[in-house]
């Protein structure tokens, strides 16, 4: 059986200890990873899978953006003049009907007044279960991915330039990341802004005293890296030492809770609770990490309301960080590939604290 | 009246002509819109901003994303540990409630999960009609952003060089966009490519004989220009030249079409119609045009399906193409706003035949 007819067959088992008869999947990655096809961002316009628990499946797609036929599925074309979901609604079942979490709204309303006796669920679980365990395959994608990310960040210490602005290492950071991969935007903190956490690349420029948080990464054969390390430019106080170190004992201790059995949880509260017992547990505002793959951020969290159990062949970041408001944060991100007994980083990127264009004349 | 709460107020008059009591906005650049705040893309997490008819709007969002407080909302917060919709299912009255085109199925169905009572409605048309209309400061805005875009495309005769790839060209206009605004990644495609209205920028090469099709654009203060030119390189065959006069004949017939109180289809048919006459109605594969402002895609469309009357304040664009699969394709897209007796052509870059890097020894 070929890979895709494997993952097919996944998501049909999924559908059926699940009790439904049907799924429709929306998102244009986990469509291409079902059926072997690059499909491509269709914006605003319907793009739709229909994976029945039994039979063929359909994709339903505007006619603008065309599929090569293949194998275990079908293709149904429709016109930006037909109402997008005419032919799903002909074609689903009565009853429960696995939507994606990600469907817009206005098709699913759309579905929903054309076919009164559906109830609609969330389905996307079916795909995202066959998603979160890496075969071979993708595991060696994975690694690659990483270790080029590990290389292009090895790069950031010689970038750094007093009065340089964030935007400007921004797209540095760009171009290398380009050479490696489809880049994403890289997110660039100086100082204070490193205590946001969602923080936007500005015109901040740096400063002697500064950290340097970096936040970034890359597809490369379609596969994302995610890393974040945390430099200090031109010295360190001893604070800024104490939450470094707090940060790395406690980005240690998640990926050392990692292993087949335990569940997301309790790697989240191993790192969470260190970082409380140390004081700064208010300053940790967010999830210890995500799954990623295809898609940078997948399914399932790495948080503390999430009792699902972790298995062999998952991959996710574990990303402690600690923010003081208006003065500096600290975060350092790794990705962590579950094995059969515990599990392998994929970021070899040092997390020694790292002191950049520090003035050792005056030590002199 | 200040300018945001003049917007609210359009969208409760929308409301209450819909008989829909409150609505739900999730995309982030209309909830910036009505609300004067920068907003997140909060990428799968839910922000909402509940609109009622009558009474203070409520912002819904992850307290991942702090939003400064202001006049005219008041904001309530939730974590990744709650359910995200339990807010809002608290807050809306039974019955039609309108929904955000763009809100995810997950948020829906979670929500319909908790109040079996709500009739959901598509809702988004209450702000989609206040964006429609530009102001006076965002009908200059408009007009900044593509004499800007202009200036960009102008530039591209002197970037063109036998060998290049459409990727290469694509860098090059992007920094040049980067300049002036937001870019967005333009697409670049050459000879055959031209021939995909979707097409993706490649490593394919300059040759001498390939159209160079470039539809690109930028954000500046928010606002979003678009245009496209179709350049000759190295020389044109009859048979392009007489493509090109077709397509640029249709885009002028279609911004001639354009004065308030007629219908969208009327637009599309007075451009689709001389491409068909002249024998090429099925290589126009497209809708004519689309909405642009704060978003690059917004309603409404200009296409044969739409019998909306054109008002003044709007600002679309016209884009017919004609489309030789595997050989080239042309097409020539300009903005247009609206007028009180016809329209203003906010692209001033010429439209006449392009032709660059020709060998003119060879006519000596």
């Amino acid at each position: 059986m070929d890979i895709y007819c494997a993952r097919m067959k996944k998501v049909r088992e999924a559908l059926r200890r699940a009790n439904l008869r049907v799924t429709i999947v929306s998102d244009p990655v986990s469509i291409g990873y079902l059926i072997n096809r690059h499909v491509a961002h269709v914006g605003e316009r319907l793009i739709a899978l229909a994976v029945p628990a039994e039979g063929e499946a359909v994709l339903f797609v505007n006619r603008l953006f065309p599929i090569c036929p293949g194998e275990g599925f079908r293709v149904v074309y429709h016109d930006d003049t037909d109402i997008a979901t005419a032919g799903l609604a002909a074609f689903l079942p009565a009853g429960p009907v696995g939507i994606d979490r990600f469907l817009y709204a206005q098709f699913l309303i759309e579905l929903l007044e054309q076919r009164k006796d559906i109830m609609p669920k969330i389905g996307s679980f079916a795909v995202e279960q066959a998603r979160m365990i890496k075969d071979d395959a993708e595991q060696e994608a994975m690694r690659l991915a990483s270790r080029l990310n590990d290389e292009v960040i090895a790069k950031v210490p010689s970038m750094l330039r007093e009065g340089m602005s964030e935007l400007e290492l921004a797209d540095m950071l760009l171009s290398e990341y380009k050479k490696v991969g489809e880049a994403w935007a890289p997110l660039v903190a100086f100082g204070p802004g490193a205590a946001e956490p969602h923080h936007v690349n500005g015109d901040t420029p740096l400063k002697k005293g500064d950290v340097v948080l970096i936040d970034a990464g890359q597809a490369t054969g379609g596969y994302n890296a995610d890393m974040t390390r945390t430099f200090f430019f031109g010295g360190i106080t001893d604070e800024q030492k104490k939450i470094y170190e707090i940060v790395r004992e406690a980005n240690r201790l998640g990926r050392k809770a990692v292993k087949p059995g335990v569940r997301f949880c309790d790697i989240d509260a191993a790192a969470r609770e260190y970082i409380a017992s140390c004081g700064y547990g208010d300053n940790f505002t967010h999830r210890l990490g995500h799954s990623i793959g295809l898609s940078v951020h997948e399914e399932p969290s790495v948080c503390a309301a999430n009792g699902d159990i972790v298995r062999e062949g998952m991959v996710f970041s574990i990303e402690p960080g600690i923010y003081l408001s208006g003065r500096f944060g600290v975060r350092i991100e790794d990705l962590v590939l579950v094995t059969a007994d515990g599990c392998e980083t994929l970021n070899r990127y040092s997390r020694d604290i790292l002191i950049v264009g520090e003035e050792k004349g005056r030590e002199g």
